[in-house]
């Protein structure tokens, strides 16, 4: 049995992410498809516009076999981070291929991996804006030319991590297609768009999107999140809470609970949560860290829980499709970690706290139950 | 110089109130008028209608010369320990005589407190809904007749404040006129209504209430608060929190936290903060007995920050009259604890800690700053 992986959001699925399965499915019509999805809250630092079932069925409906959940301990982190959660997620599910959209799929990814395996980065000004950009030169010095597309970069961290957990997953970058990966409008023309053009339209210009997305789907009537809606509730946790507590929650490092908590109290009570974050913003702390810190208090995600989950992980279980049923059969008798399918009472106050919180926070604004007693999708 | 005090919440000021200080007046044409007023979370443990600066104006507009906060840990109290906190406060502003209004003007209050001063109330089972009625029945005996009236009740625990601190202050019973404390709809004739019936008038029935207020006063375009303005910040309080973190809030016993955390999560989305508390009501837990611990929950009102603050009281100054100025430049020489006329950055995180939290919660709703760097008002 051959199992392939894709590590993906789905923030919303359409049909770039089709397309993606379709090449999967073109090239090994028997294997099985494993996809290890972030849960409700992204590894940009923001709400999945849909909830983790939605996105779950979505997917189960259009080729996928199984999905598993990537934590919160390991979706609110740097593109490294998040892509040793999925890796080891993938492999302990016996994943043997791990496919992925870049902008180069010519590249040897896992190559470029070893070849920057003992890059020190040590001397680099930790965090400081610049901070990527030394580290890409020092990366395109190793490697002999410059890698600084975003998929491409992704693929890099999936090959470190295949490296480190010595995962035998073979790494198979698939060419992107179309849509540039933030592209903020529909296109002129295609059935391809960006899940930024997407939800884009959803939130804003109200645009029909149905040609983007596969014919089974539809997302009218659905509760849409975004940060707007959650926002009231991060400013009352950031005036509420003390200092020392901030410090302890992931992220949060070099005094900049200072900024968050005072832009939280001097801002008008009408501020939104893009105009705090523009005021927090520093050349020390780019958007996309400080929505990821502002996701974690938002969850309360605390370092040491995030050093729990690295040293012993764990999985949930959120979907598969009566074929997949075969990958979870084999994969139980090898798990080296608890594999949660339901979550009872005893376990929202356990290992998978910090994600059941993260869902009741997720349904103040949707009202859909996440995790207690939901059983994971069975698709036919 | 002689000084009369009134303990009050002014919920809002209404000519109820503005009768009691004319009645002062008439009795004391020289005196000064002090007043300890509730901050912005009040006994009853529900929002001031509006904020303790409108508040406070309005009081000094009308007869009073100087308005003193009662800090939260004192005002989110039951009956005894709210008079506690006002007593003291008062005593040590050289207040002579508490003037109140009581449904039985007759009564000798001092008198009935040394009555039951040594009452064991160590044989009644605690916090059972009963339990207020056993004590009544104890002290229905030991004084010779009823004492139920609700004003007639907070009489007597001003009475035993003042025993207990030893203050030389004499206790002067008002005849109560007109309204009903809680009459919750404004009255065929007169010019007084209950301050329940004119917050009813004002959030829901939108009639007109200026016939019920002093004629230097407007309610007009001001922001009004109320617990279902703070009803999703104390939901996602709720739902995030740890239940060990929740048993050091002030109030919180015998495991309520559970009960509370359990219709937080359970209920649908729309419920409103009126049906969740119908939910978690019990006969142990009484609706005014809840919603002090939801508003302690609310601004997290730690147990120990209660008892700091009964160990080592302070004061907060909000307005004084030039006449009232006399008042707090005599009892500056004898205060003997900290008396906080602007908070400071240094004083948000001292002993004013919790009560800038609350303006902080309080200001979500109002967007008018609270305590940082606000004077105390100045009426000529």
């Amino acid at each position: 049995m051959k199992v392939i992986g894709i590590i993906a959001e789905y923030n919303p699925f359409h049909n770039g992410h089709l397309h993606q399965i379709l090449q999967v499915k073109q090239n090994n019509p028997e294997a099985m498809l494993v996809v290890a999805m972030s849960g409700n809250l992204l590894q940009r630092g923001e709400p999945a516009i849909f909830d983790k079932w939605v996105r779950t069925e979505v997917a189960l409906k259009n080729g996928v076999d199984v999905v598993l959940e990537i934590p919160v301990e390991g979706s609110l982190q740097s593109a490294d981070k998040f892509a040793e959660a999925g890796i080891r997620t993938l492999m302990d599910f016996g994943v043997d291929e791990l496919y992925f959209g870049a902008e180069h799929s010519e590249y040897d990814f896992l190559d470029y991996a070893q070849k920057i395996r003992n890059l020190d980065t040590s001397k680099f000004k930790e965090y400081d804006s610049s901070f990527a950009k030394q580290i890409q030169n020092a990366v395109s010095e190793k490697i002999g030319h410059d890698l600084t597309n975003p998929n491409d970069l992704l693929g890099l961290s999936y090959a470190k991590a295949v490296l480190k957990f010595k995962a035998k997953i073979k790494l198979v970058p698939i060419q992107r297609i179309n849509a540039e990966y933030h592209d903020a409008f529909l296109p002129d023309k295609g059935e391809i768009a960006s899940a930024t053009a997407i939800r884009h339209a959803l939130f804003q210009s109200d645009e029909p999107i149905a040609k983007y997305v596969p014919q089974n789907v539809t997302y009218d009537n659905l509760q849409k999140v975004s940060w707007e809606d959650l926002w009231p509730y991060l400013r009352y946790k950031l005036i509420t809470t003390d200092l020392n507590e901030l410090k302890k929650i992931s992220g949060v490092v070099e005094g900049i609970e200072n900024r968050l908590v005072k832009y939280a109290n001097e801002l008008p009570k009408e501020t939104t949560f893009e105009t705090w974050l523009q005021k927090v913003k520093s050349k020390r702390f780019t958007y996309t860290r400080l929505t990821r810190i502002a996701s974690s208090i938002l969850i309360d995600l605390k370092k040491t829980e995030v050093q729990a989950y690295e040293k012993v992980p764990f999985y949930r279980l959120l979907g598969f499709t009566s074929k997949g049923r075969k990958v979870l059969n084999t994969a139980k008798k090898q798990l080296n970690y608890t594999m949660y399918t339901k979550i009872s009472q005893d376990d929202k106050d356990g290992k998978y706290a910090v994600n059941y919180r993260t869902g009741k926070v997720y349904s103040l604004v949707t009202g859909v139950q996440q995790d207690l007693k939901r059983a994971p999708l069975m698709i036919k």
